[in-house]
């Protein structure tokens, strides 16, 4: 808990990129009494509210602030937009379809200080052109890297599932993270969102040297910057 | 995962005792393609099939089996019965009313193998004399220690809630789990859902030292019985 208080949590606000279960099943951790807003998409909160079991965040103490893609809003000292990125519904909800597309599905998130740009796009099928735009000269990127190439699991014998079919692109190929990406001004770079049959984390990997050389890091626990 | 598989998990079975977070969101990370059966009462089963976000967990992998108390199931090679004890609606759904009441919201279940006979109730409001004498004579029972007394989080200021109010009985008291179960028989017995207000946790206190001389055991992280 913070200084002062017998019980608390530094955590002001939490913002959702999607209503996949690894996105808000944690919010179910964060009750008890913790005080905080969560900000997230018209439809992201339909999924919170067509789920009563985030009852136990109350509306009096944890609002949902319905969030509009492209619109600024304040978080902390900071300055926030999500925006559109290629995805899915989430598995729970797949009974609807499991169509690619850019709706309120699925988004990612751009902080900003004033001086210093942060993006965070944990989930995303593709990376279209407006992403690689607005990726240009950020000065820390957290990006979707789930499977090193699209039928590692089916390949691998894992799952009968590609990475595009799971919404997610893919760390190589020609529309991969390193290729999309590779004209891109970023200061710093992280793959997160590993799947644990993606070979860049192996230590001696091939794949994990190359994403090494081309500047990237792999995101691990207790990973921090200082912008 | 087993020996000869690339993924898997040695969990067959799942027997939820209530349809509170923390016995249902465990759930949402047994997902992604195993397979096994859930038990449960109707009210807990009502829960899961009123959260879509269950829907990760699909039916043909995953058949929830609704369970009546009293009504003794096959488990792994064992034998499981639920049982009715004291408790109240989920955090969720108090919305309905947070009345203590003996109903398929709050159960325990005992397993058996024959010779041996284990009784698991991570929650109750109150011991009643069916429990008493179900308990008796148990070789393994685990139970519900939330808080040292009653009052405990109330008086020091951690929360406008008794123990009572949260559904959970308490250690100490004429109606406590020592003094409830004094007379009973066990072979081993556990204090198991322990609040970080609870003085059982601390290595000196009195409390500690108390259950310790009564023959409890604190519940902690990789503690193994083989009966």
């Amino acid at each position: 808990p913070p200084e002062g208080v017998l019980r608390g949590s530094p955590i002001a606000g939490v913002v959702l990129t999607g209503g996949e279960i690894d996105a808000i099943a944690g919010l179910l951790t964060l009750r008890e009494g913790h005080a905080f807003g969560i900000r997230a998409t018209a439809t992201v909160c339909a999924t919170l509210a067509a789920n009563p079991i985030f009852q136990a965040l109350p509306a009096d103490r944890v609002p949902r602030l319905m969030t509009l893609p492209d619109q600024p809003f304040p978080l902390g000292g900071l300055t926030a937009t999500l925006f559109r990125v290629p995805g899915k519904r989430p598995l729970h909800a797949e009974a609807a379809g499991h169509e690619i597309a850019e709706t309120d599905d699925t988004v990612g998130v751009e902080i900003v200080d004033g001086g210093r740009r942060m993006i965070f796009i944990p989930g995303c099928a593709a990376i279209t052109e407006a992403m690689v735009e607005r990726i240009d000269g950020a000065d820390l990127l957290f990006i979707d890297a789930t499977l090193w190439r699209d039928d590692e699991m089916v390949a691998g014998g894992y799952s009968a599932k590609t990475g595009q079919r799971m919404g997610h692109v893919s760390i190589s190929g020609e529309n991969g993270v390193l290729d999309r990406l590779a004209g891109c001004r970023i200061e710093h770079k992280v793959l997160i969102h590993i799947n644990n049959t993606n070979p860049v984390l192996l230590a001696k990997s091939l794949q994990r040297a190359r994403v090494l050389r081309l500047g990237w890091r792999v995101a691990h626990d207790g990973l921090e910057f200082n912008l």
